[in-house]
């Protein structure tokens, strides 16, 4: 086994989540009217379930906006252990999937401690860790030709000293899922490596904000590992990212060392009861899903057509790679012209020279699709 | 001046928010319907503002609730600001004022620092002190026959070696506000410690969740002090607790401080947009204000004319002492036999002797009565 490239960064002034623009800041700055922007960049979907406007005009809730959301969220834990199949007691509640890991933060992660991140990911990973006061451990992916797969060996050593490692599956921004048997195999090795120092094995954190579009959840794993939290979300499949609902999944002593950080009502209880009956009635999950599905194929097809390179993705989003940041940074401008918004990423970020674009409705990827071509034509 | 009684908390394992027990749980403990319950212990309000049913019937939010919330909830911010008498930069959003507490707390509060409270106060603020893994500083307030007051020159002293100092006023769960120009002269004070120390100041976390009530804020005391951070909420007089809307005044330096902190998201669009009509659209608002001055005499009052020993109060809420801690339990079964859930205190707590009730509305209030008239008989 060749030396593992690991990067580290020690604690110093936290990270602050990166904001994107918003809407109207794009509008202002391109000059174009706010109804026109479109977000390429949120990994979010076209419109909410139908439910909601429904559920809305009824107005009825868990009980009324006057008083707090029910501080045990009883019947929206009911409705994710059904969803999830798991039970009630192996449930957390957050509001976003982002204040699940600010929990596994607080409960796992000490000031001067580390965490370990397979790069690139998810950016609140950085964010949280640092915030925390601890060391990043930055261990790189295999490369595009090989699928962007968790270098195994090289997180198993890695983990020997951290007291969280940070894994999304499918992963974000890359936009696919590990080869199967990874992750089982690395939560295995991890739990050997722990047994054989006679030490605790560090806590999993397993990011499935985009399980739904594989229909594949680890969830399953968490019965041999104590140490393993799953993450899901109200924001991505269910179309439901304004309502900030987000769940922790671990055995019940797991999540009884989540619980006392967890504040007594952060979720809205109109999130609360929209949530529960989405995860109930998941028809248009399913119907949004089957969109992604399709949708993606044909805009991944028709940038390929304007002459983008096209990563594979398992998601819904696409990441294009073009041959430098500079003609990344120029396709990106020419989006945004149209009001388009893509994700770029910072210099120095191993994804520079990439968008990442999210799989949005067909009329709205036609648009892209002609913003594409355009660049191209200018790329030329 | 004496020597002040200053208790200590050592960091172990943090204490977690003592959750109140949810309606269900009344209800199948005392054999009674959930549409029976009354909750007298949460500080909520009877009803929402009618602007709610209307603009969720409307179903019109800022953004689609498929998409993220605006991150810089820029419509809401504006609303507060106005509200407040502040500029849009002197404003910070979170998921109830408790994230606000929290925010700070990750801001200001290093692992083996020290929190400073004058108890009793509201509980959460030795929960967030805890979690930060620092030292809780309790300097105990003036008796209830001075007021519950603060006691200005402990704090002050004690203040010397705390990064935080967190006031309440009118403090919860006392119900009084400071004698005027008390915490202009803590403030003050404070300052010159921190000066001759050659030190910057701690943080002065001035909850003012009960503000409204009183139509005071002491909001004008961030501009000679940038260590001040005021916290406001919808939760309150706005009758808008089931939407987790909190939010941190100060300079636009210290708001700059706290914001790294800030998720990108994680109040409800839904929220955002309520609350910021509510914001903008105060009326009922000050009509709950006036039904709780009303209320509160008359519900005193009648509980007085029934043998309790109710203190004064300016706020939604009362404070109702008994001969002794036992009397206290025993008075609080009565009323939960009935469905009204009182807030109790625990052993050993300085208000251990005490209930306190939310001031609610006519016929709610009155129910609580009849139940204080049997609980006093009893007792006799």
């Amino acid at each position: 086994m060749s030396p593992t490239p690991v990067t580290f960064t020690s604690p110093g002034q936290p990270a602050s989540y990166s904001w994107e623009a918003t809407d109207e800041e794009v509008a202002a700055r391109y000059g174009l009217p706010v109804e026109s922007i479109v977000r390429f960049d949120l990994n979010t979907s076209p419109a909410p379930p139908g439910l909601v406007s429904r559920l809305l005009a009824e107005g009825r809730f868990e009980s009324p906006l006057s008083e707090y959301p029910p501080s045990d969220y009883r019947r929206l834990v009911a409705a994710a252990a059904a969803a999830y199949g798991v039970a009630a007691e192996e449930i957390l509640v957050g509001a976003g999937a982002d204040e699940i890991l600010d929990l596994i933060g607080k409960a796992f992660i000490p000031s001067g401690g580390e965490a370990l991140i397979p790069t690139p990911s998810y950016a609140m990973y950085r964010v949280i860790t640092e915030q925390r006061g601890a060391r990043v451990v930055a261990v790189p992916r295999r490369p595009a030709s090989q699928g962007w797969a968790i270098d195994i060996d090289g997180v198993r050593a890695a983990a020997r000293t951290a007291q969280v490692v940070w894994l999304c599956n499918p992963n974000n921004p890359t936009g696919l899922a590990e080869p199967p048997g990874a992750v089982e195999s690395l939560l295995a090795g991890i739990a050997e490596d722990a047994l054989a120092a006679g030490l605790e094995a560090p806590i999993v954190a397993l990011d499935e904000a985009y399980a739904e579009f594989v229909g594949k959840s680890l969830v399953d794993a968490r019965l041999a590992h104590p140490n393993l939290i799953l993450i899901r979300t109200a924001s991505k499949a269910y179309a439901l990212a304004g309502l900030r609902v987000g769940f922790a999944i671990a055995q019940p002593e797991t999540i009884a060392r989540l619980a006392p950080y967890r504040p007594p009502g952060s979720v809205s209880t109109v999130s609360v009861t929209l949530v529960t009956e989405a995860l109930l009635e998941p028809t248009a999950m399913r119907a949004n899903v089957a969109r992604v599905d399709a949708e993606r194929e044909r805009l991944a097809s028709a940038l390929a057509g304007v002459g983008w390179s096209v990563g594979p993705s398992v998601t819904n989003f696409l990441l294009v790679r073009f041959d430098s940041p500079a003609a990344a940074s120029r396709a990106a401008e020419t989006l945004l012209n149209r009001g388009l918004v893509p994700r770029t990423f910072p210099t120095g970020h191993p994804l520079a020279d990439s968008l990442r674009l999210t799989v949005r409705d067909r009329s709205e990827n036609e648009h892209l699709v002609a913003a594409a071509a355009e660049a191209a034509e200018r790329g030329r």
